[in-house]
């Protein structure tokens, strides 16, 4: 089979103002960049605001291993899928960081024949989100130690009667807007920064302080885009982001500092979802790609409320499994504005249930132990209890459950009709293999029959999984308890006192978010399976005043990946004819 | 009169794709970005390789106030001038920092009637080309400090076993490569990474070392967009690049540390120039925007040579002065592969020359001196030398000067009537006075009209001013005696160690590009007028060895600016329609 940079060249593509013209767009709306992406203005969806909402897919998954079970692939190859069985199908997927690109994962952009194309464009840039989510966090930055230098310098009093402006008195040592850069750069991630230049006799470039950067998709400006509603709710989300507290403990926010309308204006093109096509030219629109540990892994509310208005199905992904991505869709993005989910998909794999056996350690970047890859009924047996928790987790929330079994060219068809005949057993309301990355849309038929299968069987109940008014503690027990099955949140005295001070200034009636490993639906990521009985740690709450929502670290939360010493950059080049070669 | 932004924003556009046809670009190597911006793909040059080059008109000016003395809108003023004599003509400009926009400076698009359009596009991200040298920049330190911090903590040797690379052995404290971002921000000129994140037993981060930040447009990466003349140069050119030294003092390439290719591929689409269009539908490229001390200070060649396929005339402003950016243009842009000048078009005005007479403190920020607004003939006799300085340093790379006088509203005719006189005694081969902020290309057709009549009088004789093949310290001293007028160069003990390293590793037949200020003909911004017997002190030389030169430091060379207590941002939103306010 071709690599996935040799498939996504060899594609015939469709030049993308014909694809918008396919879908109703108006031309005034659609802003090409390139011949194959464009923005799509949210203009549009005002026009269509009379057309009734699609379906809304949500793609899942089962505890992944460092390698991921294929959520972006079905993503790609369900909606596919769908527009082969006849119907009217767009995905909705986030933007990939570049640092992984570079690093060790490679790109996002599904794989095989179940690619967004051109995957190039898709990793590297896009349309600039990124980029401009980095510059307006670091204008955000510059503005914040800006002003702690010329108060802190010229005293309170002076700068006030100067400048006309009220002194915010910022705390140098309680700033919490830490900086960002869209790579895996681990010398960036505890530095110092407004040191003295060598040599000169005054300090001119501000107060030494602590400082480090996350990379860009951590930025909380990231999952803003991702929530806002709009342009002007994105701007007043902006305006409430916390970046440092004063000398009195008070919040000091992008508001108070004036800066949060330049960053507005900086994200101004940000908000407009992109569109890119599949293989098989079907539309994609490609926006958003926050975090799922420290914020909630789906991409955009705007690009869905516009694909919902285009299409009879909309085909979104959520980060990591359903314990994280999904549980964030269901209780931040939907009371955020986000539409509650028709059907979910939940994505598993033969080797990735095998390896919830316990039996195998999996490592990014080595080879997979063959255990999990040739025939193991036994290992698959004692790891389905995977798949059965996130049945019943899918069932919390009312919503109905398509189990989509990723097929891997090693997997046999006994031990897949095992898993087939067993996913029902434990509940799902529907089930098939899945073959997107084989064979495009062909390979997931199966997959989109039974989700409109099920969708026309079942209507979804939708219910969230905790009240919002409750306490932060009780919400975050919730979490553990009615969630993961744990038995109980243990908080730290830390992060009891974060939470009294939060509640102290009224922040307790917000979502909560949990950071925790992805590789286990329990804190740990050495407990495989279904774990019970295990008590969540929560060691530090933070708060993330824009984007809407308190969230609460279980142990340490890497936001700045490293490089390891043979990063993937090293192979990557562009050849004779300028194509960009071992893009991955 | 209205602001600029509204002017720009009443503007009656025409679709970017209308602009290409009108130019005789194939709709396949036009690449929309948006309705008002496109790239063009380096390939149409190759289809117009049969066409005869336009004529390249260089505008500079005498040596600026730190407002500037309106060579931008000089710049798209007589572009629009040509057009309304009948004659085909595209502008090629840089494209700015959006350091600036948010500081103090504001945008760069020109102003009044001579500006690039839509002014927003231009000022903030334009096709992102800024965006992708901070991440390919930044991919290099990453590279660089991950290379280190795993070299050192294995070993040298268990290194090279472990991974199968050879070592490289660099000398931390032999780091070149600073890191960037594109905004004002003190903080980061002098910081220290790779510490230890708080709480952790070991250094997983790195090792401290001192680093700093520049603004993006001070890369390296930068100057070599401005002279690559394809994208494969730009990759040789990325491999050359030196980041480090080893602990035996030999440099460390981008290309040692393989990451030179990825670092291209990062900028694959931004080495095509982007066409926008003037506030009268005439074309203008912008590409690349290199600091004019440490760097060369003039748009690609790249634009320039596919500008000059498709006009009659070319013009194209090289930054600050003509002892500045013309003489870099001269000297090292036609030495890589720039086309050399027709003709030049040297602007002033009558409040920038009376600031020559000394008499008056300029500060940005702070409001002109009515003595310089108001009529003045003894402060315009006295500054009348800086005019007579340029006028002569023009003709030195025998190239015919049109004096062009950009007329402010405040300004007498019987002073611009004298001032006209005044130029053409001077040697200016012809003189006219320039009205674009006012009146857009009909203020400027006497300028064009100056320049079509010297263009047929007079053939250039364009020569060089120093020998290539000179030693460093020779070339130097010839960019101040020949240059600037001044007495010699003074190489302090540190450069003269440098250059002997620089001829030792042959890095000596480079030209030489001198960091001096830009408010004096000499290193001295106090120097007004034409100074004479002054000598000029060079502190340090360093070398670009992609961009392919040397420079030199007069004195401390600012590379990352800072904001005051009342930035630009601070007035910057968006309003109820998601129209950006108040960007200038």
């Amino acid at each position: 089979m071709k690599s996935d940079i040799e498939i996504s060249r060899d594609a015939k593509l469709m030049p993308v103002t014909e694809l918008a013209d396919q879908l109703g767009l108006q031309t005034e709306h659609v802003e090409p960049y390139g011949h194959y992406k464009a923005k799509i203005s949210l203009a549009a969806g005002k026009d269509l605001a009379h057309k009734p909402d699609g379906r809304m897919v949500l793609v899942t998954a089962t505890t992944p291993t460092p390698f991921g079970e294929g959520k972006t692939v079905n993503t790609i190859g369900i909606t596919m899928g769908l527009n082969k069985i006849g119907r009217n199908a767009i995905s909705c997927i986030r933007q990939p960081s570049m640092g992984p690109v570079f690093g060790i994962k490679g790109g996002a952009a599904g794989g095989g024949y179940a690619q967004v194309v051109p995957m190039e464009d898709f990793n590297l840039h896009l349309t600039g989100d990124i980029h401009a989510i980095t510059s307006a966090h670091n204008l955000g930055s510059a503005a914040l130690d800006t002003r702690v230098f010329h108060e802190e310098r010229e005293g309170y009093e002076a700068f006030e009667q100067r400048t006309g402006l009220k002194a915010l008195r910022i705390d140098p040592a309680r700033i919490v807007w830490r900086r960002v850069v869209d790579h895996n750069d681990r010398a960036l991630r505890q530095i110092t920064v407004g040191q003295k230049t060598c040599g000169a006799s005054t300090n001119e470039n501000g107060i030494p302080r602590p400082e480090g950067f996350d990379i860009t998709v951590a930025s909380e400006l990231m999952a803003i885009l991702a929530l806002a509603t709009s342009l002007q709710d994105m701007r007043a989300r902006f305006g409430k982001v916390i970046m440092a507290y004063n000398h009195d403990g008070e919040p000091v926010t992008a508001e108070d500092l004036q800066v949060a309308g330049a960053m507005a204006a900086i994200m101004k093109e940000a908000i407009k979802p992109t569109l890119m096509q599949n293989l098989e030219g079907g539309a994609c629109f490609v926006h958003a790609g926050p975090f799922a540990n420290i914020a909630h892994g789906n991409s955009s509310i705007v690009a869905d409320q516009l694909a919902l208005k285009l299409a009879d199905y909309v085909v979104t992904e959520a980060g990591f499994g359903s314990d994280m991505g999904l549980e964030k869709y269901c209780n931040i993005k939907v009371r955020a504005g986000g539409k509650s989910p028709d059907v979910v998909a939940l994505v598993c794999s033969l080797r990735g249930l095998k390896s919830h056996s316990g039996d195998f350690q999996v490592v990014a970047g080595r080879k997979l132990d063959r255990g999990m890859i040739d025939p193991n009924l036994p290992a698959l047996e004692k790891g389905i209890s995977n798949l059965r928790f996130h049945i019943n987790n899918v069932k919390k929330y009312g919503l109905p459950c398509v189990v989509a079994i990723n097929r891997f060219p090693e997997d046999t068809l006994d031990e897949l009709g095992w898993l087939l005949e067993k996913a029902k057993e434990l509940g799902a309301d529907g089930a098939a293999i899945s073959e997107g990355f084989a064979h495009g849309g062909e390979g997931c038929m199966a997959v989109a029959n039974e989700i409109e299968r099920v969708c026309n069987a079942q209507k979804p109940y939708f219910q969230y999984l905790y009240n919002c008014e409750d306490t932060i503690t009780t919400k975050l027990n919730d979490l553990v308890v009615k969630g993961y099955g744990g038995s109980k949140v243990v908080i730290s005295e830390q992060a009891k006192a974060q939470i009294a001070e939060l509640e102290a200034k009224g922040y307790d009636h917000l979502p909560v978010c949990m950071a925790k490993t992805q590789l286990s639906i329990s804190h740990d990521p050495n407990l495989k399976g279904e774990p019970t009985g295990f008590e969540v740690p929560v060691r530090e709450v933070r708060l993330s005043a824009g984007a809407g929502f308190v969230y609460a670290l279980c142990g340490s939360v890497m936001t700045m990946p490293g490089l390891g010493s043979l990063p993937g950059y090293m192979q990557i080049d562009i050849d004779e004819d300028g194509n960009i070669i071992n893009l991955s």
